[in-house]
């Protein structure tokens, strides 16, 4: 692991990994023990439950490409993935998650309460983390920052709207998982290119790039949660059918009249009275109606759609050719269905 | 109520109500409606319920005495008012409180996801509030805020661990209500004296006058939910007794050891099973025991200390000889107990 490797294109995939230690030691770093414990150590707990780290290597990566040092774009990065477990954290209170990455959940392990205040705790301190950078930077991240916060907020409104909603169109569904997810995997490439002055139409394209990459991403979600694999999913294969969920899946299933009213019967199932075994048999239902009735198929051609709208973005970019190539092996990879 | 009030201390006695409506006017214009309401509804709820609005005023009579035009300071003013409307909706939560100002908290009108996702909104929105400044500005601005917004967060996890301990002294009880309460009068004065661009030790001045001013004040609460005139203190009179809660009053009564076994009796008792009269009647024992043990005279000494820090605080500043009166005849009317 020599320090070559941050000469040229570190991000380069067989770096990423290396890039998401170098993050994590940042991270470790910068949220350092204080008191009181009660506040902070849920923001602790839930920083290091793991994942992908994505969204903060996106925001490495675009700064990388814009020629500006790593190291700069570490407290942007940081900041992203703080917000997004603040996310993850007043989500799973509203949810009533029991579990985060196989984990108890922190309103779960502590109690409610705390999972609030500490979620609180940390919107503000991803706030905070952006105050290394020099005022004329600082700005134009905090204006990005909160507005996508603020369609964050937007997006799970609508979410939860939604669940008491019949008449969903295909276009508010879009509407609603751009906010809830895609505008952060945006925000977090265009920080990127911000902390390395990158142009403002050169912020606005990477920007662009991240938002159809976040939706392809959400509708892969949408269909690796019915057809995933259950070793690798992460999640309850299934999850979005046992409650009900109107997922893309679900929207373009229901467009075909033929297996309309018998998923609109499916999905009004109240699940208390019934087993294990019963809501398994719902789910094998419902997944042999997204296939027959095409939903299955419109998911994956919207799902490509999305890709190859990212990928055009990703041509947009005054970038090397060499970064271009390697974001757009990024992309497929991500978007390959084993990820 | 012509222009001419806007020349010379128009924040003295009289304009003060003025002053306000000037304010919660800017407050409609700027919180607007919009969608999805089930996020922004309980948003203009809770900012419409009313309240005296004292940190906002603060902010702005600081701008004015630093030479500021008042319009220049709303925007400051409101992130504030904002931000402490964020921490009454997540503190009624996590408090399970039936009513604010009188009527019913967000939780209870709406649901408590709603509470959860409307607040974090607001937090949000309190920084956004803060874009319309320059570079140069917007940046001291968000440090101050964001600090104490964690210090605001710090207080409140300090207040709920104080629930389930029984050694808390009372240089502990006046750090938690000084970052609870107090950090934010000081933050709300030195946001206006930002905006006047007043120098930096005028802004600590003016900070450490709203810190005194804050924690007089908290302590004059602790007093009045023991001893106030329940027609104007607006919420139950004997509240804190009810809850067990370990105010200033408390700590400075079981310091007197004739006194202590009875209070922490009195204090160790759960109310699951007793009826109003005989919560009622306790109240009453207890406003007994603060009396003769001499902890609401130690309590009054208190507020008249922090009073008499924050006059002379007021003593040091660079301001009018005016100004310095009229924002002292503000302290005492603030502290006059009948507010």
């Amino acid at each position: 692991m020599g320090q070559y490797r941050f000469s040229g294109y570190f991000y380069h995939m067989e770096n990423l990994t290396h890039l998401r230690t170098t993050f994590l030691e940042h991270l470790k770093n910068r949220i350092v023990e204080q008191e009181p414990t009660g506040l902070y150590g849920p923001v602790h707990y839930i920083l290091d439950l793991g994942g992908k780290r994505l969204r903060p290597l996106l925001t490495l990566m675009a700064a990388h490409m814009y020629k500006a040092p790593m190291s700069q774009a570490m407290d942007a990065a940081l900041a992203v993935e703080v917000f997004h477990n603040f996310t993850l954290l007043h989500d799973d209170i509203m949810d009533a998650a029991h579990l985060r990455r196989g984990k108890e959940t922190v309103h779960v392990k502590w109690n409610q309460n705390t999972g609030i205040l500490s979620g609180d705790a940390m919107l503000i301190m991803s706030y905070k983390l952006l105050e290394t950078y020099e005022p004329a930077v600082f700005k134009p991240l905090m204006i990005l920052f909160s507005r996508t916060a603020l369609q964050v907020c937007e997006g799970q409104q609508h979410d939860v709207d939604f669940e008491t909603r019949t008449d969903v169109t295909v276009a508010q569904y879009l509407h609603m998982i751009s906010y809830k997810t895609s505008v952060l995997v945006g925000c977090a490439l265009q920080m990127g290119a911000i902390v390395a002055s990158a142009s403002p139409q050169e912020q606005e394209r990477i920007y662009a790039y991240g938002l159809n990459l976040g939706i392809a991403f959400q509708l892969m979600d949408d269909y690796l949660d019915a057809y995933g694999d259950p070793e690798t999913f992460g999640k309850e294969v299934g999850g979005d059918i046992r409650e009900n969920k109107k997922t893309y899946l679900y929207l373009k299933s229901i467009e075909n009249e033929s297996y309309k009213q018998p998923l609109l019967d499916l999905f009004a199932m109240d699940h208390a009275g019934m087993s294990e075994e019963q809501i398994a048999a719902k789910k094998d239902a419902v997944k042999i109606i997204f296939k027959e009735s095409g939903g299955v198929q419109k998911t994956l051609d919207a799902i490509d759609h999305y890709t190859q709208r990212a990928l055009q973005n990703i041509t947009t970019l005054a970038i090397d050719d060499n970064a271009k190539q390697q974001l757009k092996d990024f992309s497929l990879k991500l978007m390959s269905r084993d990820r």
